[in-house]
Formats: structure tokens, sequence, C-alpha cells
């Protein structure tokens, strides 16, 4: 049996869908060992992992950390995801701490589940080239892109059209004028989801969703004009694919992330897990559909014009965000103003752009978008 | 170019569905030769298509019609269905004239793209027998099973349980008490598909609902406690998967059967045909979704029993439904009469019952019932 299992590395393991990806590995005995665990700055949660599944490898941000974690062999994920014990390598980092592991994933021709979405919108062009020249495969654990990847199996004919759900979020329907008083606590009140901070954030702004279309036109190979997104709030419908004779797909569930976890690590086989919730149809009376608001919703627009745009203003766009939404959720900045800055800092970038940017010219656009929305926000002087 | 081209005999040429599938034909230029056209009564449209597609074989029921047709060969509709010059077979013929033909295609191992579906509800245990046996495919063209099949393309899992969606007819949501009134020309008002009278009459009493859960119960082998009935007005969602793993699968379109027809004539690809309409998400604001009333649309209770027995009851079924809606459709009986007689036939049906029928049985328990059905109907003298 031993033989068989298959060896997963975590990054990532601490947040919501790394621990998520524990549960799925926990519902599934015998067929997963977890040989690799990177955590952030929850050293006490990494070290309860750390107990519980006895990885080869561990990696962990707080230097101070080593003593509690003296048992196992310290690996920078990077390594971690090339390493030769590894089969599937699971990339659930927050933001641009994906860029690196998912690279070297994907020269190392690993199998990936990807649940970071940065690093595709940032280095889509890259990663894909290199995941097509080493053989490495790119399982999308997003929900969404889960979705489109599951109703695109089997499938001769690539989609003609892609549509994006999006719940729409907690503001869905607010006015521009309703949004500009909203609350951290509120924008963290998502509907549907169970995510981190950061996303529930950018699902608030529709940023989320604007990341994901520039995700899928990288994961799919779609051209953005066949990509759209349609808000519909009870988020059953996780994606919709249209072929070119007409048929639509769709993929639905509940809403919840360890479904499109565990299609990646079981993929293409589907397991039985009895803790995943089924869709009740005697408790679904209507799905609702409706455009999204772009004037209210900014965010959407201009990720889908980075994306279309590309070279370092996904990154950019990427970067400001961050920095963005850490300002609101402190409450330095309004709701509003996270558009406003991630709009400010794209436009100041225009004068040094990168149309064919390599991983140094990504990490320096990187840097330069950072300090440019703090010193935006906080003034001239860095911070 | 001529040698890649698909040999098709279709057999009811002149229904709804053998009409719809010559403008498949028509719109796929340089894909399909049609080599056999079988049609029933309506002799001058059957001459017409003769002279646009120059089939080698022709099959036409009233012999008087051979005067008309001396330019081709005539075949039955069992040889042309078996004929070594013949690719894919569509079985558009309506009721019990499709069982002969699809057992002849299926002995010959031919692709059939199967429109009627009463040769599967009451032979079903003899055709994917001999299918599988033979190397047949079957292929189905009805647009609920068209979708389970899309949904299940590249899957390696089984489904866990299908659902299959109905629009409910004209008279969703009418009372017993309502459909006492109602008329044929009522019924014949399909609200989203264009269909022949008979699947029609059998749509507004939900009986065509029933038959397909018998069909989905053979094509996909999918036991009868697995499968079930969602009530969905609007006709987007043609029918749904669920996997063990709590993911589900839809597939959307609009009504219209030409999709499932090229599906079933063009599959593993897909074809650009620009005839076909598109869904406009502009224009969907909501699915709506109720449970079918059994009690007011008593039919499908009276199928799915029928079904889960097996035997010769579902062929009893069918042929005591088709006596009934005849005599509804020349105002003979009331609505509510088709299910009375059809559960009557039924009843008096277990006398002669036989669990494993043969074809012999089936065509014998098919008189059976008609002769049955007539007398309840007209008095004790046969007809």
């Amino acid at each position: 049996m031993a033989g068989t299992l298959k060896r997963l590395a975590v990054l990532g393991s601490t947040g919501s869908i790394g621990r998520q990806t524990l549960e799925v590995v926990r519902a599934l005995p015998g067929r997963f060992k977890v040989v690799g665990l990177a955590g952030g700055s929850n050293t006490a949660l990494l070290k309860k992992q750390a107990e519980e599944f006895s990885p080869q490898f561990v990696y962990y941000r707080d230097k101070k950390a080593n003593t509690a974690f003296e048992d196992y062999q310290f690996l920078p994920m990077e390594e971690m995801a090339a390493h030769p014990d590894v089969d599937t390598v699971v990339i659930a980092t927050p933001g641009g701490f994906g860029l690196e592991p998912t690279l070297a994933a994907v020269r190392a021709g690993k199998d990936i589940a990807l649940a970071n979405k940065e690093s595709l919108v940032s280095a889509g062009h890259i990663i894909m080239t290199e995941a097509k020249a080493n053989g490495a495969r790119i399982m999308p654990v997003d929900s969404e892109h889960s979705a489109i990847w599951q109703c695109m199996e089997g499938e001769k004919t690539p989609p003609a059209r892609i549509i994006l759900t999006a719940s729409g979020g907690p503001f869905r329907g607010y006015t521009t004028a309703q949004l500009a008083g909203v609350t951290a606590a509120q924008a963290l009140e998502h509907p549907s989801w169970r995510m981190g901070k950061k996303v529930t954030i950018d699902s608030a702004t529709l940023m989320n969703k604007g990341l994901e279309v520039i995700e899928a036109h990288w994961l799919f190979n779609i051209p953005f004009e066949n990509i759209s997104v349609l808000i519909h709030p009870q988020s059953v419908i996780h994606s919709i694919v249209e072929f070119i004779d007409g048929s639509v797909k769709a993929q639905l569930g509940c809403p919840d992330m360890r479904l499109p976890i565990q299609y990646a690590l079981t993929y293409p086989e589907r397991l039985l897990n009895t803790q995943l919730p089924r869709l009740d149809w005697d408790t679904i009376s209507h799905l609702d559909f409706e455009r999204p608001d772009m004037d209210s919703f900014p965010c959407l627009k201009l990720a889908i014009e980075a994306g279309r745009r590309g070279g370092t203003l996904p990154e950019v766009l990427c970067a400001a965000d961050e920095v963005a939404v850490e300002l609101f959720l402190s409450n330095r900045i309004k709701f509003n103003d996270i558009a406003k800055l991630v709009q400010q800092v794209l436009e100041q970038h225009e004068n040094v752009f990168i149309a064919k940017p390599t991983i140094k010219d990504i990490n320096t656009a990187d840097a330069w978008a950072r300090d440019r929305a703090m010193r935006l926000v906080l003034g001239d002087e860095p911070c």
C-alpha cells in the first residue's frame, strides 16, 4: 500500500487552503503521505501539523522557530517543491510567496495543485512555457478554475468561451457611495466561502475575480475576449464553459474548497469523501445571475485590463493590491481607496513598464509597486 | 474528402427528429453522406428528402408509394440499420417502430444515434447486452441523456446520481381538477421544445420523463434509486450528474434538438454550426427548480415503477400510453384518463407478466396491451 501513496508537499500549510488540504488528507487515509510542510508565521500550528503528519521536510519563515522543528529537515520552499521525494506540490502560499516555489515545481516537472493565483497572474507566460517544456501538470485549486477544468475533462475541442461565476461578495448591489463607508469587518463577512483574509477582501472588491480571469487565460490558453464574469450570488455554479457547437457545461457544488482541493489531489479519479457536503436540490429553488457592476467595483476592470496588456502590469496590480488590502484591513485607507490606489500605481508604472518581463523584471516591478503604493498613501518618504 | 464522410441511415426521416437531423447534415457540408432514408406515411416529404440527398436505400411504409421511389433501392429498416454501407444509424422512428431496427443495428455493431426511447424502455436488457457483445455504441439523442453523456465524458468514475430535468410541460402547477378539462390543443403547446405530437403529449403528462428515467437506467447503468427528476421550467439545464466526491456537472443550452443530434453525429468532436443558437447570459436572470408533482402527474410514478419492476411492464406501459395518447388526441378520452388507462392496463397485466422477456414476449405484451387499452375504452369488442 505504501508504494501507492501520493507524496505531498503542502506549501502554506497553516493558511486556509493548506489547512483544508490536510483535512482532505485526513479524510482519505491510505492515499497520501505528507512529506513536506511549509508554514508562515503561525509556528504553533505548523508544529502541531508536523507532529501529526511527520513530514521529512519542514519550512518555517521565522528562523527563531528552529528549536521547535529540530526533528525535521529544514528545506526552503523552492527545494521542497522540486525534491525527488515529492509527487504533488500543493502551492497554497499567499500572494508573491507563490512564484518561486511554483517555478521550481514546474521546472522539476511536478504535479502542482495550484491555489496561489498570483504566480500565474504575474508570470503566466513563463510558468506555462516551463510547465510544457518539463511535463509539469498544473491542476487548479481555485473553485472556478477547477470547475472549468472539470468541464473540459475528456473534451477533444477547446472551449469557445468561459464564464467565471462570482458570488458578488458581501457588497453586491452596493453603489460607489454606499461602498465609501464599509468597514474591514463587513468586508470580511463573505456570504458563501470560507477563505483567508486577503482573498476575502479581494472578493469584496471583485479584484479576486479579475485575477481569476488572468489566471484562466493562462491555465486554459483562452483569449481575454472569450472570458467573461457572471455574478451568481448562490455560489452553486462554480463556472461555465461554452463549446463551439453551443453546448454549455457547468460544474456545481456546495461552496467548500475541500472539493476542488480533493479533485486536484485525486485527479483523474474521484473518491468518496463523506465529509464533503452534497448539493441538496430540495433546498435550491432558484439560481440567480446578473452582470457585474464594473463602475462600483473598478478592480475587476483594472485587473482584466492589466491582464490584457500583460507584461509587468499584472504583477504591479497584485503587489499594489496586496499593499492596499493590508492598509484597508488596518483601517488606514477606505474600501474605495483600494481600487484608486491600485489604479494610481498602474498609471505610474507606464514609464517603467516591461512588455516581456523576466522573473527578475517581475520581482523588480513587485518591489517598485509596493514601494510606490506605500508612498502614495503615507507620503513620499520610504516607510 | 469523400472517404472521410460518415455514412448515415436516418430512420424516421420525415418526423421531427429526422427532419432536424437532416438540418444538421445540411449545416455541416462535407461531413456526412445520407445513404439511407426511412419514412412513415409522409410520402411527399420522403420523396423531397430523397431527391435532395440521393440515398442508396429508401424505406417507405405505404407500398403504393413504390412508383415515387423507383430510382432507389427499397430496404426494410432492419436491413438498412445493419447494412455494411452504413456507419451511423439515426433511429428516430416513433414508439414501437424503433425496436427492431435498433436491435438490428446493435447486432451489426453500428454507431447508433438513438432518439427512439421506447426501444430501450421495453428491451433495455437485451439491447445493452447485445450492444456490448457486438461493440455497438449507443449515442443518445434525447437532450437529457445527451446532457448526462456529455457530463460523463472523460470521467473515470461512474456517476453517483443523475438528475433529469423536466420543463414541467404546459400544465406545470396544475391540480388534478384543473387538468380534468385541458384539451389536446392546449397540451400540444409545449412551452420550450419543438417536438412531435406524441412526445409533446407525453411531456404534458410527464410520461415522457418517466420513460427517460428508464432509458437513463439502461444507457448509463444507474440504479433507479439514484435517478431523480427535477422540474426546471426554463429548459436551460438539460440534466445533471453528481459524482461520488460531491462534484456536480450540468449540461446547458438553448432548447434545440439539433444540438444533441449534432453531438451524437460528430462525437467525440464538436463542430461549429452557426445555425445553432447560443445561450445568452444577458437574458438569463434566474433558473428555477421545483419537485415534480407525482399526484397531479401520476404517469411519472407509473413509469418509474414499471421501470423498477421491469420485465414486460415497461413495454405494456409504452403500448398503453401510445393508445391512450392517440385517443386523447382524437378527443375520445380526457387528459387525466391517459394515466388512468395506462394504470388499468398495467394492473391487468399482472396475470401475464413475464420477468425476463424475449423480444417475442415483448411483442406479444405490446399487442396485448394495445388490445387491452382499446377494449377498456371502447368496450369489450375488438375495434
